[in-house]
């Protein structure tokens, strides 16, 4: 038995004119999920907590993220591809450009051209004992990390998040040496990179071309990465992730899953998302548990367009959940269809509501006919807590360890 | 976005004659919010522990009780309007008559005459290198406080809590120091106690005007000040208790909320409750949170009286959730009507059954029409914890963190 575990981020919400989106939704595919399966609710981090996407899927994934989470950082460097060592400090950063100590873009225009060639200038410098890590991500995105002895997360953010002001200088978050000392690396990296940057050829040539110049990398997001388990380690399940989003990717890379691309897959309403149902059917045949993430439903909520996560929803259901369950032999799979978190059209960001969650397999089954919200609250399940949900799915594949005699 | 919350205490029941007093009541106020908004069941502390009124209002105001609650003293302390400071130990006490080291009455007759002018005795005296704080609250009730350094809260009552038997010298309960210091300060106080109401001019007059003499001062519950953060550094929020119960303001002031006096409001049946719902409509102008205690319940319950239950439930219903219902803007707020316990008729103590919950607002609603403790098991909101409620509230208000990115 192995399991396909699939989150529509974001997709969770609250009443619009008295539906939820995934109400309004033709969904014939997730509803026979539901029927067939057993439901319920959940919330992924816990009763009444707001969680981010990647706390979320920590706690999915069965780590308990008040224990593994101390930033984005981390997950963003895996996201890109770095392998970081426990200890490892890590920011999410942005090129931007900077004048008369103003940032005037935090996004440096969004113009990629040299970003790579710049962000080799600052990758494998020293700064006192600490090395420094930095690559490009995608856009004008960049991750920093500083490994060495006696580094601490505990530090403020560079990145001012407005535009019009200067940045800020990062100032620790608690009274120990490490943050002390981690703040004024970052800030040595900071000013060295308005240094450097200044008359960089890159940047003369980025004006040249009418662009604005990339003369200042901001952070924020600082984390530490923690002394996790791999997930095989964990349950003994070999794992593959099928995600477009760099901080998902980065939490599955962190946890040891393998990552499968997927030409046209773009965490957009256009993603190929089909594509990704494909690569997951197949990847089904060579591990234990294949993960399958979704991002566009998270992207028009956060945008606040009612009729597009209806859209994408219906999208979701035709080209991923049909597909799949088409294609898989439903006798030889536990499957799992949710959402990371809500994030509610009304309010544009994520929401503590709980999540609608079906698991079709070896289950009692219950009443439900319609997968949303409002229905699967009445489900076999009741209310669940993220962080048990693996081992609900390992128990369903006879897979779970027994604690006792 | 405001919230309101309202609890009736010891409100839950378990089934007389096939019916719980909730379910007996003609309440179309409360069944107006259960029908609008969402519902559920709530442990207020946690599954299968029977709560005290004071742990259950820690916890629905989103505290640990296990972290902060060490005996009711404090929060009685609080109560009277002593402000006390982290290590304080305090004790409830009973002004009582002794005769020959026989208790005749726990409660000196009940007789106030005289009892504050007593009270000022043992205000500010010192014993050893502690102060005793001492102050009368309601009746023949006051309030014990010891500061000092090294004082322990894990030591034995005085008051036996039967009378026609000498009152207990305190004992410590484990093997510190600090226990032993703090029962042994604690007997020469009762001793002392003794010693100076035995021909006190009071009692003089007392005994002249036919009372007992209130000779003797028995204390128990203690409890050690914790270290605790006020609500509006917790949450954001400025907050306001209307409460007629001691206990219940002490908990309410320990957390830096205002309290808000209604006159006529006594805690008991005939409570002028329709003024306290006058003075919480008022505060919401003023505060985000507001704090609407109602106590009747909980005391008909521990007199076994069914009918009366009943019809207390009917008078919130009509003087406090209509007057509410009709004079506050439903868009502004969100509104939680729950218990915070069960005090079942039959059993006369408070209960570890869940109490039902609706929360009308930014809500997804449920096919719940009646608000009892039977409908609302099979609400939207399934069975949650007491100590998550507040993070649902801050969430539906859009107050609440995000945990993650």
């Amino acid at each position: 038995m192995k399991i396909l575990f699939i989150v529509c981020d974001g997709m969770g919400d609250r009443l619009t004119k008295g539906k939820t989106p995934l109400e309004k939704a033709k969904t014939p595919n997730m509803d026979f999920i539901a029927k067939k399966g057993i439901c319920g609710i959940m919330d992924t981090v816990a009763q009444g907590v707001r969680p981010g996407s990647d706390t979320a899927h920590l706690s999915l994934f069965g780590y308990n993220p008040y224990e593994v989470y101390t930033g984005r950082g981390p997950f963003e460097a895996f996201g890109v591809g770095l392998n970081l060592k426990k200890g490892d400090v890590a920011l999410r950063c942005n090129f931007a450009t900077i004048k008369n100590s103003k940032i005037i873009d935090r996004r440096a225009g969004r113009a990629e051209f040299g970003l790579n060639e710049i962000a080799k200038e600052f990758d494998s410098m020293k700064i006192d004992d600490v090395r420094v890590i930095f690559k490009k991500g995608s856009g004008h995105r960049a991750v920093l990390v500083f490994r060495g002895k006696n580094l601490s997360s505990k530090i403020s953010d560079v990145d001012p998040e407005e535009e019009l002001k200067n940045y800020n200088l990062s100032h620790p978050l608690d009274k120990t040496k490490e943050a002390k000392r981690t703040a004024e690396i970052l800030n040595k990296f900071t000013k060295l990179s308005e240094k450097i940057l200044k008359k960089h050829p890159v940047n003369e040539e980025r004006i040249k071309k009418g662009m604005l110049p990339a003369n200042v990398i901001i952070s924020r997001g600082a984390g530490i990465m923690p002394d996790i388990k791999s997930f095989k380690d964990k349950d003994g399940l070999s794992a593959a992730c099928v995600s477009a989003t760099t901080l998902i990717k980065g939490v599955c890379r962190a946890l040891g899953m393998d990552i499968i691309e997927v030409e046209g897959a773009t965490g957009h309403f256009d993603s190929n998302i089909s594509g990704k149902a494909i690569s997951a059917i197949k990847a089904l045949k060579k591990y234990d548990f294949v993960f399958l993430h979704i991002k566009g439903t998270d992207e028009v909520s956060h945008d606040g367009n009612f009729n597009k996560k209806v859209k994408m929803i219906e999208r979701i259901d035709k080209e991923v959940i049909k597909v799949i369950l088409d294609n898989v032999n439903l006798k030889e799979i536990t499957l799992a269809l949710t959402s990371d978190h809500s994030t509610p059209i009304n309010i544009r960001h994520h929401s503590a509501d709980p999540v609608p969650l079906a698991i079709l397999g070896d289950v009692r089954t219950d009443d439900i006919k319609k997968f949303s919200e409002r229905s699967c609250a009445k489900g076999g399940l009741n209310r669940i807590c993220g962080r048990n949900l693996m081992g609900i799915l390992l128990d369903l594949c006879n897979r779970a360890e027994l604690f006792g005699a």
